[in-house]
């Protein structure tokens, strides 16, 4: 039997739990008295749509059934799951809590989203206080995993749990505390830099723009992998987290923030913190971490400059920079002739290239060949302004060849020659080699295609010339070894 | 000529540095009393060697001579560029500015990477204070791009963009504040996190291990891509940060944190925060901000996914719990029979999977048919078990065909067939379908192989029974059209 959950208050953080259930099978019954409602939630869910599917490896559950609700006794029928994201005023709160319990099913999770109330704050008043708990979410709700779940002592045993495994089950991560205090955690932490944001602001010290660019180029890359104390365990080195504490405690009693109520730096504290951080982390020896630490934050960046923004558009940027003219470039033309295979690769292989055999992982063989094709592509002149203006080449067949191991680190070259082409038609053959060992080859066809008609039209003018030029200059190269093969051919 | 760099303090910043200039082609000169420094400093590049220059999608220059000097004066000879990183006491770091201005070039950049000293400070007793500058650094110094550049009106107009300039060239990315302050930006922000969170460990709400979880579960994913105001301006919605600013403002005055020190939320507070988000951010409306937004977070999770950390290790753990049971397993017998195509994936398509033409990028073929394969093996019995024991298959060939565009959100299935196989040889089809759309086959020769001799060996036992069943299973389907095509061929 499909699950129900009922979503009462449909706005940004509403409509966000509405996509998490629906996309994960559940039906959801939605109240909310706005008149837009349906529509902000139709917002949410067409991004949700976009967004989580692809975060799994396999196909969610098909999307449960959605409906709108013109009073919360009717939305809240048969509800397992009942998610209160209504404006944070208490008394409001209160009376939903009210309405809610008279309607509900009595074993059903009243879960509330809220930022800043305790959980026994929403319990004070209501009718059944142990049905009610705070399960406070972090927007985009659809993606992040995050959800604060604080329960009191009011919930019956076993609550919790229950609640936890729910969120689970819509790929949510329950951080589940069970001593309660305003705000929680993450918001508290979000509140200490907002205020101190503010001053910086106030004072005139740095612009929004500026104050974003100190999180985002630096420890907000720091912090999607790791937190705050596993973060320092590594920058304390072997030494580990006392010896971090040592160096960094005596700042606290400086005036580095405008924020001036510190808690004492007792041995005690330090003690404290230091058997958690082992109990957090000390499965992995500091050598480790920081190698793990290096991964992530290669992995991170490099999908960063997939997405052309943040550090990793900076990174982008600093590589168009290092990039070396193209061959028919006029600065390039002496010093690197036509009439040998072009070299179109140069680089060194990510460290998040690696898969559960140790070695390169097989479509990357396929990225570091599309990439080649890429610059074969620019060398000719059919580079970002040209596709902008309407045509591109796309690949319609590809052949490779796995003949040796690579591995992250490693330095390879690809080197590409043109083996034939009439019309749209162009074949290419690409060789991979870390220093002289032949590690892959690659064997492409490709068709320029108008992007308007997405249709087949032969290149014209400056890319047709420098397409005949290559030709003509690669077709006294000898046949390379292992063109025209299939796959399973006898040697 | 190669630029020359003197790093005085060989810590992990000192070495962070050294990393960084060398790994950029530039000679490294290294002053450190530490008997262990060059050992420590080894440490450092090893990691940067491994994790920097895969960064690039471009080969790095060839890296610079690193040296070990006894005195400061013979480490700054010569020197374009000079990075003090000794320890954070101001007495010691002006003692070391009069002895490196005794000896360096009057028109090297002396750079200090403190974290807490205002450069006027640094600059107070020095012999030259304009040659003097702050440029504080993040850990690790050789990955992350940020840099705080802070100058005085002590230094020479164009002293700043001079050594923007050459922090650019390290692929860095230079904050240039003209306003000094204690701590700079970003360690102010963090020390006021700090604080935060030891008042939650002492007061014993949270663990160190929990506050990280808050981090890198939620917020810490925002910031890796946008930081505090941006990610709020998209929190706002279509009325942007005037409206977030009246929801949030408030709390500022209620207790969420044990910080008390606001500053006074006036409305030219507020006109100055929503008029520099404008000129930050103004750029892209909303929806579109989300769907940038969405697709970093999406690419972000991902890149953890592939390390099995975090964020990432969560969703895969979630997946797991998702994934259908392989055909021989007990569950699974009578409903996914053997005698068709195995389905091998059923999944949507990431949002970051698209390449600059709008669709799936040529590489996401390959690793979705790599997936396919791998799905394939543990259907078989060759699962991760299995390859921990000692061997598993790798690809040696395969053939591609690109027969309709896929995009971003859509649902696709694979099926596979078994082509045939002897001894260690095993031949697959994969189809890629949209529905009833045939997107793109795929076409593959793998061999068993021994990890520990890299070649190949037949399986044996339970794997090369279910291999036999499959294989007398699929004998009898017709031979699938494309199969053993070379690329270029004629249909």
């Amino acid at each position: 039997m499909t699950d129900t959950a009922a979503i009462v208050g449909g706005g940004v953080i509403g409509g966000g739990w509405a996509a998490r259930f629906l996309l994960n099978g559940w039906d959801v019954r939605v109240f909310d008295p706005d008149a837009e409602a349906a529509r902000k939630i139709g917002e949410v869910l067409d991004n949700a749509r976009r967004a989580l599917p692809g975060l799994s490896e396999h196909a969610l559950p098909a999307e449960g059934r959605l409906s709108f609700h013109a009073t919360m006794s009717e939305a809240v029928d048969g509800a397992r799951w009942v998610q209160e994201s209504v404006p944070e005023r208490l008394e409001l709160k209160r009376k939903v809590f009210q309405t809610l319990q008279a309607h509900c099913p009595h074993d059903a999770v009243i879960a509330s989203s809220t930022s800043g109330f305790r959980p026994s704050e929403l319990q004070a008043c209501a009718t059944r206080p142990g049905q009610i708990l705070v399960a406070h979410p972090f927007n985009p709700v659809y993606l992040l995993p995050l959800v604060e779940l604080v329960t009191t002592d009011a919930n019956p045993n076993g609550m919790g749990t229950r609640a936890a495994d729910i969120l689970r089950g819509l790929a949510m991560y329950p951080l589940h505390l069970t001593r309660e205090i305003d705000a929680h955690i993450a918001d508290r932490l979000l509140e200490a830099v907002w205020r101190e944001a503010l001053w910086l602001i106030r004072d005139g010290i740095a612009t929004t723009g500026e104050i974003d660019e100190a999180i985002r180029m630096g420890f907000g890359l720091r912090w999607a992998q790791m937190g705050l104390f596993e973060t320092y365990r590594v920058a304390g080195g072997e030494a580990g987290m006392r010896h971090f504490m040592a160096q960094f405690g005596p700042c606290l009693s400086e005036p580095w923030t405008r924020l001036m109520d510190v808690p004492e730096f007792t041995d005690a504290l330090v003690d404290q913190i230091a058997d958690q951080s082992d109990a957090q982390s000390g499965a992995h020896t500091i050598r480790e971490l920081e190698r793990i630490r290096d991964a992530n934050l290669v992995g991170l960046m490099r999908a960063l400059k997939g997405q052309n923004w943040g550090a990793g558009a900076f990174l982008v940027a600093a590589d168009a920079a290092r990039a070396p003219a193209p061959h028919f470039a006029a600065e390039a033309v002496a010093q690197r002739p036509i009439d040998q295979p072009l070299e179109t690769i140069a680089r060194a292989i990510p460290l998040d290239w690696s898969d559960y055999n140790g070695h390169m992982t097989e479509s990357r063989y396929l990225q570091v060949f599309g990439d080649a094709t890429d610059r074969f592509m620019t060398i000719v002149g059919c580079d970002a302004d040209y596709i902008a203006a309407g045509t591109s080449f796309f690949t319609a067949e590809s052949h490779i060849r796995h003949l040796a191991e690579a591995h992250p680190g490693d330095s390879i070259r690809v080197t590409t020659r043109f083996l034939g082409g009439e019309g749209a038609k162009m074949h290419l053959f690409h060789e991979m080699r870390r220093g002289d060992t032949l590690l892959a080859t690659g064997e492409h066809f490709l068709l320029h295609v108008s992007l308007d008609t997405r249709r087949p039209v032969a290149p014209e003018g400056e890319v047709a010339a420098r397409l005949a030029a290559v030709a003509r200059a690669h077709a006294a190269l000898p046949r390379p070894d292992g063109a025209g093969r299939h796959v399973g051919q006898r040697t």
